[in-house]
């Protein structure tokens, strides 16, 4: 193992790009079918399964395994699952180990993709994957199955190219990750580590450099219902969370005040995002709603913790619920419901980093930029909790999360040579 | 027919109140049957099914028809079904006709309740109709079971003591009074009208004087969906349902300023209630929320038209929008999802209020007090569109649309007497 290669040659690097290039359409469809698996949580076995195939038939050696199995809870950083079943939340991690003397290294990304909303505001159905101007449509196509695709077409080009890296490499796919880490965390508490971490989310080419960690929490409103001909006796859930939400907001505003001495965030505007993503509440138009449950979720800055920043949303909720007769008197329940997600940092200056500028600036012909991610990625756990240097860099693409949710293609393809080109300097390559 | 007759001698009071006693046991059995039908909106054909084989058992014509078969949405009063099928919603009318000389009645009660709410929250369990210390428990059991049990058993007991009603006496158990009004309504379409109505809701022995109208309607609020973590970049719909929520906050004080000079309700404290009574929205919590539902129920002061306060809830959001960025370009949807209530008065000095008073007066031994209601019944259809005096009285409970709702079973026979007194005085009785 050595902490500094030469450079990949350039005959090397074009073998790679015609070999990405001659199998570009054959990702395209491999990128498609990915999409068209609607893996949302708790429904990713069918698209892990698949993939275990695909890692399979690639003759790497596969490792099928779920949340039980490594017994999550007993680790100090799993999150709660909140109703999803250990046993039910499949893990793949695929090795491809030449017995060589490189670097070993960890390609990771996550298959799991946020609901895609009401289908009528889409312009495109969000599970068909469509191709149009450069661009797949579709929930998860950049968050983050193109990423996916890259990591995996990259291998199959080295290997087209004539070459093995020559580090142990783990091709791992992931669950929880737009939830609770608890997929990524599953595979560390598996045995998997590596020299680095490379997980490809789609960053625009860009090296996320810190990023928040954040928090979930549900907060459980309740109410006296009565008829609305007496509304003023009664008590309705749905107001008293619309103060709690103020309250929040108001809250938030406070962590904004630090951030601005905050070491990685001090010239972001605001970068601690509230969100209220989830409402329900009542059960009749004419009554007044008895419950209201509210799914929120609280970044937390680097240099604050989990800890601290659940602390401060007890607090937050204890002092709403004091300036409340009603609320003071019928409290409420306050749930953990996901992310207790550190901050992290990607340290300047190691390796790893310094092998993914190289070869960015090869591919893409400029510098590699960083930048600073209010959301939270799998990184942390390598960086925070198990010391292994890890990069978040990945294709580019807009709508994360959003309608019409879309990766550009092209970028899809230089990303998946930047990431070959990523193996070849970290790990080496030998011929096959 | 006659516009006053003699009191009902006390003789056959007593007799009556003889019959009462002795199947009261029967009668809150009966009515835990009733209680135990969850008989929610578009759920009410079982309980329908039972009370009409019931009415044959007594030897009753019995009609059983539903709102499809009337043709319902050709009445200019018929309000949007949202979803709910015309011809799943039945209705019974039982006729009880000797054929006599005197005053024709119609006895209505509604058969629908509204959502229990989470059970957990309930005492005891609600759909149970356990009795305990002089009370049953359960939804509907109020809210109005127990009335409806009071005019089925008024009737028995007529029939015990030895009488029959000598006018035709229509025994109607309807849906939707909940929600729209249409089960009432339609047996107005199918024919069935009569020299006066008396619906036995739960107004603790009052009459109701006056009622405010209602109207239902659905705000369908959509955003743009993107990750929490360039939320500025979106709009949360759950925020902008909050503002939707003050702006009909102040909408409803001005028609409460109003409501100050209104020869109805001017004594009265805001007797204009705006309820969000539902509220659902988004998907995912780390995503800001693309969309976001409001369910919610508006008053309407006597006086004034349902098409005034529909006019006035579209200005109200009209002007909430245009002050509003993202909702002036991405207006909210506005559905008519239920109530369009007129409010209605029952006017004094009818004679069929002559005759309840005389004999409220008898069987409690106090004066029939009058109440201002700031909640809509199916009176209004009989006194605002059919010209039908229809009185609005019946028993006593706590928790209409609550928890623990309940009902005082002393009451439920007092409420029984007064019933069949007034069928007496009303329609006069004459022997079997």
């Amino acid at each position: 193992m050595t902490e500094t290669a030469a450079a990949v040659p350039n005959d090397v690097m074009e073998r790679l790009a015609a070999a990405i290039d001659a199998n570009f359409e054959q990702q395209v469809a491999f990128l498609q079918q990915l999409v068209q698996f609607r893996s949302l949580r708790g429904e990713e076995a069918p698209v892990q399964d698949w993939l275990a195939g695909e890692f399979e038939a690639r003759g790497y050696m596969v490792d099928r395994f779920n949340l039980a199995d490594v017994d999550l809870m007993r680790h100090p950083k799993a999150a709660p699952m909140d109703g999803i079943a250990l046993d039910g939340s499949k893990q793949v991690v695929a090795t491809l180990d030449s017995e060589g003397k490189g670097r070993s290294l960890i390609l990771q990304g996550h298959i799991d993709v946020v609901p895609e909303g009401p289908p009528d505001l889409w312009n495109d159905p969000p599970y068909e994957a469509i191709v149009r101007d450069g661009w797949m449509i579709g929930r998860g196509a950049q968050d983050m199955k193109a990423g996916v695709s890259a990591m995996i077409f990259a291998l199959d080009a080295i290997k087209a190219a004539g070459f093995v890296p020559d580090g142990r490499v783990h091709l791992e796919t992931v669950t929880e990750e737009e939830s609770t880490g608890n997929g990524a965390l599953s595979t560390l508490m598996r045995g998997y580590t590596a020299d680095a971490c490379l997980i490809p989310e789609p960053t625009g080419h860009t090296l996320t450099r810190a990023q928040v960690g954040a928090i979930w929490f549900r907060l459980r409103v309740r109410g006296t219902p009565v008829h609305v001909a007496y509304a003023e006796t009664g008590t309705n859930a749905i107001l008293s969370a619309m103060h709690l939400i103020r309250a929040f907001q108001e809250h938030t505003k406070e962590i904004n005040t630090r951030a601005t001495s905050n070491a990685w965030f001090a010239k972001v505007k605001d970068p601690i995002k509230f969100n209220v993503g989830i409402i329900k509440g009542g059960d009749w138009a004419s009554s007044t709603p008895a419950w209201c449950d509210l799914d929120c979720r609280l970044g937390v800055l680097p240099g604050e913790t989990p800890a601290q920043a659940m602390a401060g949303i007890e607090q937050c909720l204890a002092k709403a619920q004091a300036a409340d007769s009603f609320l003071s008197e019928n409290p409420v329940e306050l749930v953990w419901s996901g992310f207790q997600a550190d901050p992290a940092v990607c340290e300047p200056g190691s390796a790893a980093e310094a092998a993914l500028a190289e070869v960015h600036a090869r591919v893409f012909e400029q510098p590699l930029d960083v930048r600073l991610s209010t959301a939270v990625n799998d990184t942390r756990y390598y960086t925070v909790d198990y010391g292994i240097p890890a990069l978040c860099y990945g294709p580019y693409g807009i709508g994360p999360h959003a309608f019409d949710e879309r990766v550009d293609l092209d970028s899809v393809r230089k990303t998946t040579l930047s990431i070959a080109m990523f193996v070849a300097q970290w790990c080496g390559l030998r011929k096959a």
